[in-house]
C-alpha cells in the first residue's frame, strides 16, 4: 500500500468530450431538461467565469457584489435520486454539452469503486487523496496565460453515500470518518486551487450524505422515476420498431407506471435494460415479437424497489 | 496467504458439458420450464450473439438499436428463491442444454465456499479476484479467430448473499464490503473482456444482495416451492415403485402441500432427500414399505422452514 | 499455533464399541425407541450399504433408483432438543448397538470444546480441519479389499450451535463464519471420501444451526423432556431401593411433570443427576431416606429452564 | 505475558482451615442452615466418599447404584443470589466446618480478579488455566497411599458471571468465550484428576451463567435477602449493646424489611456494614447513641438495589 | 506520524485582525448584536482584565470579590446553533472588533479538519495536543513586561461536536474519548498558562458536547435561523440590485420564513449561498432576472433541514 | 508507555492542608452540613481510629464488637449527585477541616484525566496502578512508630463513572473492564496496607458505577441542587454588593429555583460561575449594574440540564 496508487486503481476509465457517443446518450435523456440546464451553467462558469461578470454588467450593472456569491461556491454538485432515475447517465454525458458550448475539451474521471479500499487503516484516505491530487494536477495543466483555461476536469463520484456517509450516524467507523474528512478536504483543495475542475456526486441516499458535504454543494439536483410522458419517450421508438401499435404501446406505458399496491413504477433502467430485452428474448429465436405477449411481460415484471434510506 | 490460491481452494470441482449425468438431472427438473428457457437463451447469446442480430434482421429489420440493449448487459443472472426450490440444481445442469444447443463445450466452475476466507484482512478480496482471474483466463483461451468462441465458461456462485451482501446494512464489516467490491469488479471485468463467460448467482435472500450487484443482473429468475403438479411429478414414479396406489400417492401429494398453520409446504429437497429416504428406512430392513405407514411419515414430517430474510 | 494440534486438543476422549458400559447406558435410555431405531439404521448403512440394495431387490425390485436417494445423503445426523433430554446420552451409546448389529468395531470421537479455540484468527478453522482430517484418516484405515469396511468412526459434536451457528445472524463474527465453513467442508470431505464415518451433531438450538448445515443433514431427530411414563421408568427402581412405596413414587413422578406456572417439567438429567442425589444427600449421613421428605425435596426443586433460542 | 503467572496474580490470598476467625464468621451467619448443611455434605464427600458407601450399605443396602449418581457429579457448586445475601461469606468460611468435621486441613484459593486479565488475546485463558493447574497440583499432593486424602482444596470464584457468562448472549466476545471454555475445561480437569478439590462459584446473575457451567453444577444453592427473623438475629445484639430497647430494635427490624414502593429490603451487608456503622458514626465522637436518632437513620437509608440481570 | 505535525496540518489558515475584509463581513452580520456584544466583552477581558477591576472600583466598590468569579472562568466560549445561523461567520470576524477596541493585533487559528485524524490510535490526541501547544506558544510570545499583552490568539474549533462528543454516549470509541480528554486538557492548559488566548467552539449539536467541556464554558451563545427582519436585511440590497420591487422583495422575505408543514425556514446560508445564486443562474446567460421567476424559485427551494441531534 | 508514568501524568496537582484558600472555600459551601460532618468523621477515623475505641469505651462499653464493623470498611467514600451540586468542591476542601481537627497535614491527590489513557491496551490499567502505587507509598511514609500517623493522603477521583463504569453493561470494552478491575484492586490495596489513605469518588452517574465499587464504599453521600435557602446564601452577599435590594435578591432567588416546565433549577455552579458573571458583564464597561436588568438576565438564563443517566 506504500506505493502510489495507479490511475487504474483510482478511476474506472477516462472519458473525453466532445464525443459522439455521449452526445447521443445525452440526447436520449428525456425529461431532465431542468437538471441539464442547471448543471451546464454551473460547469460552464468554471471555464468561463467572465460570462457571468459580463451578464451582470449588461443586465444588472449595480449588482456586481453577487458575482462573488455565485462564483465563490465550492465546485461541487450533488445529483440525488432513486436508482435508475438517470442521474449517473446525466453525469456521464453532460460534459459533452459543456464542451460543445464552451468549445474546449472536458475530461471525466469516474472515481473507481476500489477507492473504497479493502478496509486497511488509512487506505481509503490515501486512495481518495490520490484521486483528488490527480484531479487537481490535471486541471492545473489546463491553466493558460490568457486566464481562460484550455479545458476542464470533472471528477465523478457515483454511489457517493458509501464514501461520504453522514457523521450523524453514531456508529460510524473511524476508517469511514477518515474517508469523509479526506473527501471534504479534497473538495476544499479543488476550490482553493482555483482550477477549472468540478466534482459531481451521485447518490440515492441524500439523507445519508454528511452535512459538511451537503453544505459545500453549490447545487443539489433532484431526480425521480420517469413520469408517463418520460416513459412514453423511452418506449415509443423501440416498441414501434418491434411492431407494436400506438394503443399497445400506451398500454405498456400505463402498466409501467406507479402501481397501486407498490406506490412506485418502473425506473429508466427498468424500461431500457430489463423490459425491452425481456420482450426481445421471449420471442427470440423462433418467432417475431407478439404484441400481446409483450404487454403480458410488462405486466408480470416487478419494478426495482427504491433504495431504502433507513435499511440497517 | 501470499502464495496464489490453488484451483482447489477456489472451486469445489469442475464440470464439463455435455455429459449424461447433468442431462438426466436437468430432465428430472419438472415445472421450471420458464426458468430453463430464459437461462438457455441468455447463455446461448454469449456464445452466439450473431443469432440475435440475425433474428432482428429477419423479424424486426428496423430495430437493430435493440441489439445493443440486449447484448450490452453484464453476463450476470441471479437465481433467487427459497431453499430446496431447485435453483442450484438448474444452475448445475443448464450448461448441458446450452452445450447441446450451441454444439460447443461448456465448463462450470462452482465457486468454493473457501473463498469466503477465514477472516484475514484482504483475504476474501484476494480469493475472489483470483477466481475471476481464472474464469477470464479460461474463457480467453476459448476465443477463436473466426469470432465464434470454441466454448464457454460459467462461474457459479451458490449462497451468494454471504459474498454479495447489501451495503445497505449499516453494520457491514469492512472486510465484507471489500468482498462485495471485489465481486462487482469481477463481473465488470468479465463484461469488459468480452469473452464467452457468464456468472450465475444463487441466493435465498434476494433482498440481501447488494443493489450494485442486482443492478448489473441481466435477469433475475424467481424460484418457488413446488406446486401440486410439481410435487406429483417428483413423487409419482418412486412411490409407485414402492408399491403405493394412485390414491395413496395423491394423498401424499396433498399432505406435502402448504399446510394451513405454516403457510408453506415441502421443498423439492424435502420430497427427494428427506421424505422418500424416510419412507424407505422406516421399512428397512425387515419389511416392505407399508403404504399407510408412508402416508403417516409424510404427515408427521415438517417441511423445511423458509430462510428468514430478516433474521438477525 | 503452527504446530499440528494434538489428539488431546481435538477430542475429549476416545470410546470403542462394543463395550459393556455404553450397552448398559443405552439400555437405560427409556422412551427413545424411535430415535434409537432411526439412528441405528442410518449408521448401519454406512458400514453395510449392501443391506439396503438387497432389501430393495427383495421387496421393491423396480425401485433401485431409490438406493442412491438414500445412500447419497451426507453422513450427518442432527440430534436436536432441550437440555437434559437424552440426546448426548444416545449419541454416546448408540455406537454400541450398531457395533453389535453389524459385528464390527466402532470408534466414537467426541470433538473437544477446545476446538472452539481461544479467539485467534484462523484457529477454529485449523482445529476443526484437523479434527476432520483425523476422522477421515481413521476411517480410511478401516477400508478393506472386500469392500465391506472393518469398522466405522463416529465424530460427535456436542453443543454444536456454537460451532455451526447460522449465518442468518447478521452480526456474526468472521472467525465464527470461518468455523461454519470449515465445518461444512469437513462434512463434505467425509462424504466425498466414501469412508464409513458419520458425524453426529447435538444441539439445543436447532434454529441457530446454519441452514447449510441443516440442509446437509440426512435426518434431524427431535428430543423432548420425559413424559410421565419416561419419568416413571427413570425413577421407579432407585426410589424403590431407597424404600419408597408405589404411591409415593407416583407422587414424585407427578410432581416432576410440567408445572402449571412454568409449562415445563424435569429433564432426564434433573431426575438422575439432581433429584436423586438431593434425596440421598438430604438423609446422609445420619438417617435413612424419609419418603415424605423425598417428596418435599422434589416439590421444592425447580426444573432446569429450557435453553432460550432467542436469548441475546 | 509469556512468563508463568505468579500465585499473587492468580489468587487474592490463601486461607487455611480450621481457624478461629472463619469459625466465628461462620457462626455469625444466621438463617443459612440449609445452605450450610448441603454445602458441608458435598464438600465432605470429596474427602470421604467412603462415608456415603457405608451409609448406603447400612440404610439402603439395595441401592448401591445410587453411589455413582451422587459421586460422579463434577465437584462444582454454584452459590447464587442477590448482593449482600451472605453467599461469599459462606463460601469463605464453610471450609472451616468441613475441616473440623473431617478432621483434615482445607485450603481455600480465592481466584483473583486479575484473572479476568486486561483484554490481551489469550490472556484470560492462560490465567484461568494456570489457576486450575495450581489447584490440581495442590490437591494431588494431598493424595495418600491409604486412599483417604490428607486434605482438600477449594477454588473460590466470586462474581463468577464475568468469567462464565452465557454463550447464549450473541454478542459475546471471542476472548470471553475462550474464558468460558477454559473454565469448563478446568472443572472437567479437576473431575478427571479425581483429587479432593472442589470449585465454588458465587454469582448474583445466575441467569448469566453459561448453561454448560450450570449443567456441571452438582448443586445450585439459592441465597436471598434476610427475612424478619434473620434481620433480628443480625441486629439484636449490637443494637442492644448500643442501648436500644426491645421495641426500638423491633422497629428497626421492621423498617429494614421490604419496602412497599421498592419491593426489597436491606441485605445482610446493608445491615452490618452500612446501617450499624452509620448509627455509630452519627453519634461519634460527642454523644452516646440516641435510640430515636438510630431509628431515623434506618428510615432514611435506602437498601442496595438488586443487581439487574438484564441491565445492558 | 512520529514527526511533529506541521502548521498546515493543524490549522486551515491564519487570519490576523484588524483587517478590512472581516470588518465588512462582521458589519453584514445583522441581528446578532447580543452575541457580538457578549463575545467582544469576554475576549476583551482577556487582553485587558484591568478594565473590569476599574469598573468594579468605580461602580461597585464593595464587590471586588466578583472580579475573580468573572476572570477565573476558563477562556472558552461555545457558539451553538443550527446550520447556517451565522455562528461560524461571527467566530471568524469578531476578532476584528476586539482588535480595534483594544488596539492590538489578534490572530485567529481555525483548527483544521485534519486534526480528527485518520483513525490511527493516539493520532487525534497528538494532533490536538500539538494545536494547543502552538496556541499557547503563540500567546506566550505576546506577553509583555508591562503586564498588558501585546496581542491575543483565538483558537477556533468549528463543528466541534465531532471532537468533543459527550462521553454520555455509551458506545464511544476509545480513540474519541482520548480526543475529548486531550481537548479538555488543552483548555485547562491555556487557562493555567494565563496567556491572552481563548478558544471558540462552534457546534450545531450542543447536546452532543461532553459535559466536562460545557462545564468549562464561560458562556454559551445561542444562534437561531434568521427572523423576518434578519431575512429582510440579508435580501433587500441584492434583490433590489437585481431589479425587484419592495413588495416583490417582501414576498420573498415571507416565503423564506418558517413553513407551515416543516416548522423551519431558510438559514442565513440558504439565503446567501443558495437562493441568490439560483436566481442569478436561472436568468444567466440570456436574460435579465425576471422578478416573478425569482419568487417562484424561492417558493420551490426547500430550506436546509436542521441537524438531527439524535440521528443514529 | 513502558516508562513509568510521571507524577504530572497521574495527578492534576497536589494540594496540602491546612491552607487558607480551601478553608475559605469550604466555609462558603452552604447547606452541605450533613455531608461535611459524615465525611469529616470517616476521614478523621483514618488518622485517629483510637477515637472511636475510646468513644465506645465511654458510651457503650459492651459494644466493642462494633469497632471492627466500622473500621474494617474499605477507605472509600462516594460523593454522588448532579452536576454543579458542590460535590467536587467539598471533596477538594474537606481535607482542610480534617487537617485542622486532627492537627496533622493532609495531602490531596486529584487523579488526572490522563489516567483514562488514550485507548492503548493495558494503558489505563498501568496508569491507575501507578496512581494507587504512589498513593500507598506516600501514605506509608506517614506511618510513625507511635502508631498515630503523621499525616494522611486523599486520592480524589472526579467524574469517576468513566473509570469505574458498571460491568452490568454488556457491551463494555475489555480495556474498560480492565480499568474497573485495576480500580477495585487499588482500593483493596490501600485497605490491606492499613495506611492512612482514603479514596474519594465523585460521580454524577451513581447508577453507572460498578456494583463491586459501590459495595466497597463505606458511605455514599448524596448531593442535590441548592434549595431556596442555599440559593439565598450563595447570592445574597454578591448581589447586595452590586446594589440590589432585599426584594430584588429574593426575586432572583425565586427565579433560579426549579422551573415548572423543566422540573429543575440552577446548580451551585450556575449561580456562581454563570449568573453572577453574566450580570457583571452585561453592565460592564459603561454602566453600573441595573437591578431590573439583573433579574431579566436570571429569567432568560437556562439552568444546566441534569446529566442523563441513561443517555446512549
Amino acid at each position: 500500500m506504500n506505493a502510489r496508487p495507479t490511475l487504474d486503481e483510482l478511476f474506472e476509465r477516462r472519458i473525453t468530450y466532445p464525443d459522439f457517443e455521449p452526445q447521443a446518450r445525452l440526447a436520449r435523456l428525456v425529461g431532465l431538461d431542468e437538471q441539464k440546464s442547471r448543471l451546464t451553467k454551473i460547469l460552464g462558469l468554471l471555464v468561463n467565469p467572465g460570462g457571468l461578470e459580463e451578464w451582470l454588467r449588461n443586465h444588472h450593472p449595480g449588482a456586481q457584489a453577487l458575482l462573488d456569491a455565485v462564483l465563490r461556491r465550492p465546485p461541487l454538485v450533488v445529483l440525488a435520486g432513486d436508482v435508475g432515475s438517470g442521474k449517473t447517465e446525466l453525469a456521464e454525458t453532460i460534459g459533452d454539452a459543456v464542451a460543445r458550448q464552451e468549445k474546449i475539451d472536458i475530461t471525466l474521471l469516474p472515481l473507481s469503486l476500489s477507492t473504497r479500499g479493502q478496509g486497511r487503516v488509512g487506505e481509503m484516505t490515501q486512495l481518495l487523496s490520490a484521486a483528488f491530487d490527480y484531479t487537481v494536477a490535471e486541471a492545473t495543466r489546463l491553466k493558460s496565460t490568457s486566464g481562460r483555461p484550455r479545458g476542464a476536469v470533472i471528477l465523478l463520484v457515483d454511489e457517493a453515500d458509501a464514501l461520504a456517509q453522514s457523521r450523524e450516524t453514531a456508529q460510524m467507523h473511524h476508517e469511514d470518518r477518515a474517508g469523509v474528512n479526506a473527501f471534504i478536504r479534497g473538495i476544499d483543495r479543488i476550490a482553493n486551487a482555483k482550477v477549472s475542475a468540478a466534482v459531481l456526486i451521485c447518490t440515492n441516499r441524500l439523507g445519508a450524505l454528511d452535512p459538511a458535504v451537503k453544505r459545500r454543494a453549490a447545487d443539489i439536483l433532484a431526480f425521480a422515476r420517469p413520469d408517463e410522458s418520460q416513459r412514453r419517450a423511452v418506449l415509443s421508438k423501440p416498441l414501434q420498431q418491434l411492431g407494436l401499435s400506438k394503443p399497445q404501446i400506451e398500454a405498456i406505458v400505463a402498466t409501467t407506471g406507479p402501481q397501486k399496491d407498490l406506490g412506485y413504477g418502473f425506473t429508466f433502467s427498468d424500461l431500457a435494460q430489463r423490459l425491452l430485452p425481456a420482450i426481445v428474448l421471449d420471442a427470440y429465436p423462433s418467432t417475431p415479437v407478439n404484441p400481446s405477449r409483450a404487454l403480458e411481460i410488462a405486466h408480470k415484471m416487478a419494478p426495482t424497489p427504491p433504495f431504502q434510506e433507513n435499511a440497517s
